[in-house]
């Protein structure tokens, strides 16, 4: 039985609790820290059976018990607790991004080196059933040599503007999971990058100098083309669909609801609308990534996202900033690393 | 260049007289007649360039140039003035049905014994590219063998009142199309029939002995089994569907819209009504029905749709109205005939 | 919290631990009984943390700390268990049905009088989200007073002849839940049945004298139509969809897929076949049950599906075999209880 | 009855003389002229009723009975034949594109200053009913402000690599659509333009120094962003969608197949492909042009595409050309004109 401390108790951090205390017979989690530990929190631990709640993440690292640690505190901790977690010898899953800063991500890889931890990044939609299913019929050959990507990915509604503030922008904190997506479905590396962007949504985000709505187009190694489209708010739900093109046919994969129901009346034929957010939609997909990560461990594979795949969106994100900047577009290679 | 006569200039004259003008090329409509002529129906008639209007259809069937007719007058009219073309030797289309009654059916048929003309019925549906496209799967085996077939069929609206009183009811008015497609879709016939009723749209209906809702089952001589439901008044639109389940799958059919588009918005995802009714509906069936009606003729071919297949959904809606009347199961068979 | 023995240890019996353990806070399963106890099944039960296995069910009764029993020992046990339970003042979960015979079943109903145990009957379908979905719909008053209703209800492949055998008929055994899915969905009861049956999947079958497929017609107290399509088996999978017609407008539920991935190929667009069978279409449903049979425990409220659910769809599939046996239709009311 | 006469017979211009003598009223056609002319030709002219067949397309202006011309002969005589036609106060139908060549279409449209005639450019899109539903939507406000467009374009198999040679290049032969379709949707003209350009179906066709596919995305006049992307060959067929986003929510087109069928089996649930090409896909849309067309002469209205809309896409089709030449956006106003 892996023994799991869980580093940050917010609202991702108690997702992944639930996950493994619910979906992972292999693992239990044993502790969790949090900075701010308020009576909820320690009231929500004890009910999910975990035994040890710390504000000082020091102690989940020092226990010799612990096997894997999962890093779900704030962006900017997630570098240095990562080499001081691979350091002392635990497995670790970062949520994502590692690092807005490509060498912070560098001492992290370094840290790797020498080191025989599992280092898994949280890019969770490779693990959400539509996309998989997208994945392996492109990877089955079905639809041939791929051409062109699409990915649609809209939220529901923007974040604060604090966070924004804090978020290193809309490429580093929403698009950087497409920019995965975009590598894990064509399976290649972004070669070039041009965004364009606009401010639609919320004048204060253009304020904080963020965008809210963007097209991001990409010329891939293998010698196709993506294109990305972002907004920070769709007035119908969370709107993540991605649809792969190619010299055989087409394999798209569209929004999930909470039911199948339609209604038809005078007004027309009513389905329900994507579900509302993350949490609903990518529910399935944070308890798989849970899974194959304690199963990368317990049976000594690698990990379906390294810390590699955690720096490439990164600067991906990077290079597409640069190209809204210049409003030219920029190769991957230009982004100093 | 195949000379026609329209015998009753109504709303289902004037769709044949338009097929035939616009997508007909072997054919041309020479005249026209109808005892309620008024300058409407002359103007229209003056603008398809119809030569010839008359009160009386007598005069159609005395010309000698006129090859075939289509008979669109009132029900009630049907069966003699099919006789009549019969035995000047017109080919004859005649609309749905060709009787209430029959004996009177049966008149027609023993006139067509030692004729050389053509008979058509005028089930429109058969020419559906939606029903067409499950009868060809049916018919190729991609099903296998037929074990259960559904039918939906709903009117977007009841007649009026006072043509509910001549309608022969409504399973000899709206549920003849339904019983001629169950024979269409399983190329099989009805051995027993067993119909419920009920009076739920409109009381007036009720009033005049008729029903405005039902389901109606059936026993097939393949061994299927088969299911119509109807209603006079569905909110959202004419309904027609239909699916056939068998032992190696099931293909179904659905409703068509006027365009494809999709709202997305706060309160769902909205899509079309069906088209209205069944003009809008059936609109392309009508044409390529006239289409096929004249390749019977020019090319000396059996037509798709007899005077037996005119006959035997009156027989099955007897037996449903019986069925009833009863309360119980009633077999085709004891339908007099 | 709730202690709960499960008598039966089964895959539903399995099942209903999972669920409790993994989606219900409140309850914990502290026993598990089984006749036919094995290796497997004991491993299992650790794996859980299933305290106390026994081949006696009477151990679960007699412990004074379980306040609920799951029944999910075979359909014959069903009844005299609950009585046992009913007595020794254990609510009771029990499966579906609860007797073949109408006779036991009053029995159980008679127990229950003066007892103030919960108990519920194990109808999954009320609790899956796409019909529950149409049910709120309904209930909500969107499609206006309900005309029509339609079941489709077909199982991916026919069970074993052995078990034919000893399954009540098809009516009782598989039918039975859609009888409850047309009480439920249209909040009347059933007022007469019609039913046609063939044997059209396996010949086997029918040499037990049970049937394979199947059109249930019904008329409802509230003057609603409803009808039941099955069969034992379709080449494409679990299908399980059902809409109601109605005066404003119609509600449907589709079939579940494990993804929404859509192929487009030279050879058309290809969707996924439905969730294979009751386990993958019914999982949420399962898990659902379980908490609502616990709230109606711990916050003392009106189980959501009660004894006398577990009567109703019993009668209507007793009156469906007798319409099958005397091909006319057959009222609720006959069938003595 | 306007009198029309066609310059050019082939596919299109039959097309249009069909869609005239069909569903036009209002206008007959009189005369067709091509230079290649064949008893093909002329033997379908006399089948649909055209009294005049001549080499010389000058027959035509001079006729005084001619009201209006079609010009469907090649691209590179769509300029010089609209100045002579325009000269010769006749109305015209001019297909797309007017010109490859800024000032060859400035000499049109400045022939147009100041004469009365009517001049509408085929671009037959904006008369599609699916294209259409989104454009109705969008005008009423259903979506709110839009922010993004999304359109899919791609052919079922790319066209002779001869024709690719004189094609203008895939942006002014094909995209050229979709750029009208940008403007039509957003009702916005495009300020720039970045393309990115690949060839992936046929090597034969780089070697022409052409491409085959490509995203193109647009920034619009009033803030919205667009992104359209191509290819010269999708295995399933005609693949022509677009979607549009806004404040309020998401309207959407999609592809439009010969029925509704869908097949049910161990391999899936299968719908039909898109319809084969444009003559299937845009049947009805050449229809209604021609009606508006003739409207705008009758009813002395405006054309719903004229000159300008005709030049406009050729100016963002030559943006989008030198974008892929320098490997930058380019601005609209870059273009010399």
């Amino acid at each position: 039985m892996l023994k799991i401390g869980i580093i940050g108790a917010g609202r991702i951090g108690q997702v992944h609790a639930e996950s493994i205390t619910k979906y992972v017979k292999e693992a239990e989690v044993k502790s969790i820290a949090d900075v701010y530990l308020n009576d909820q929190v320690k009231e929500w631990a004890a009910n999910m059976g975990i035994a040890e709640v710390y504000n000082d993440y020091k102690k989940i690292l020092e226990d010799k018990e612990i096997d894997a640690v999962l890093i779900c505190s704030s962006t900017d901790t997630h570098s240095p607790i990562s080499i001081e977690a691979i350091n002392a010898g635990k497995h670790v899953f970062c949520e994502k991004p590692i690092d807005h800063d490509v060498d912070r991500i560098k001492n992290v890889i370094k840290a790797l080196e020498n080191s025989k931890v599992k280092y898994q990044v949280g890019f969770n939609r490779r693990f959400d059933h539509n996309f998989r299913a997208v994945k392996e019929a492109v990877a089955a050959g079905k639809i041939g040599q791929p051409h062109i990507l699409k990915i649609t990915s809209r939220d529901p509604m923007p974040p604060a503007v604090e966070y924004i503030k804090v978020s290193g922008g809309m490429f580093l904190d929403m698009t950087i999971h497409d920019f995965d997506m975009v590598r894990y479905l064509l399976d290649s590396e972004v070669e070039e990058v041009y965004a364009q962007g606009a401010v639609l949504v919320d004048k204060r985000i253009g304020e904080e100098g963020d965008i809210d709505t963007a097209i991001i187009t990409m010329k891939m190694e293998n010698g196709a083309l993506a294109v990305i489209d972002n907004s920070r708010q769709a007035a119908y739900g969370y709107d993540q669909r991605a649809e792969v093109f190619g010299s055989k046919g087409q394999v798209a994969a569209y929004n999930d609801t909470t039911s199948t129901a339609e209604l038809s009346n005078a007004d027309g034929v009513t389905k329900e609308k994507p579900l509302f957010f993350f949490l609903e939609r990518y529910m399935q997909a944070y308890a798989q990534e849970m899974r194959e990560f304690i199963e990368a461990i317990t049976e000594d594979k690698d990990v379906p996202v390294g810390a590699i795949d955690g720096l490439k969106p990164v600067l991906i994100g990077l290079a597409a900033k640069k190209s809204i900047e210049e409003n030219r577009p920029v190769k991957i290679s230009e982004i100093s690393f």
